[in-house]
């Protein structure tokens, strides 16, 4: 919502993807999987799902966008032990 | 994974990309926003999310891995009154 005077080049959009890294349960895709062939799908075979969240950001550059992305990242976005994450400009 | 001999084409990939309609309430989106706040993170100014399916598909063909994705979008995974759904192969 910043109006323009004074922006710092933004905003930039940065893309996190949060996938459960192998071995670890994915309950949600086990749901599906399920549900598909109970529905007559069983041709859909296997189902994983990720997280998208999109950060849009305010900040000079597009490095900066991306730092801010893999701080919130490491702070609250995902846990390392379980997640595998990549992050990108959007 | 494919090696060729009589396969009947696949596995091929299908990535379905589900977001909240505009409108919809992103509760998720909102406690991450709040968060990144209290975080010191605030240059994060909006945040928005979205679930990304990827189906494995036992199919001839990517048309035909392609509506198999479409009806499992539409007996299962996505509720068109919310949700917007993206389709593709992946």
């Amino acid at each position: 919502m910043a109006d323009g005077t004074e922006r710092r080049g933004g905003p930039f959009h940065v893309e996190v993807r949060i996938e459960l890294k192998a071995g670890v349960a994915d309950a949600e895709a086990e749901s599906i999987e399920k549900s598909l062939r109970l529905l007559g799908l069983p041709a859909i075979r296997r189902v994983t799902t990720a997280r998208i969240i999109d950060l849009e950001c305010d900040a000079a550059s597009e490095a900066e966008a991306m730092g801010l992305a893999r701080d919130a990242v490491e702070r609250l976005l995902a846990n390392p032990v379980i997640h595998r994450v990549a992050i990108r400009p959007a």
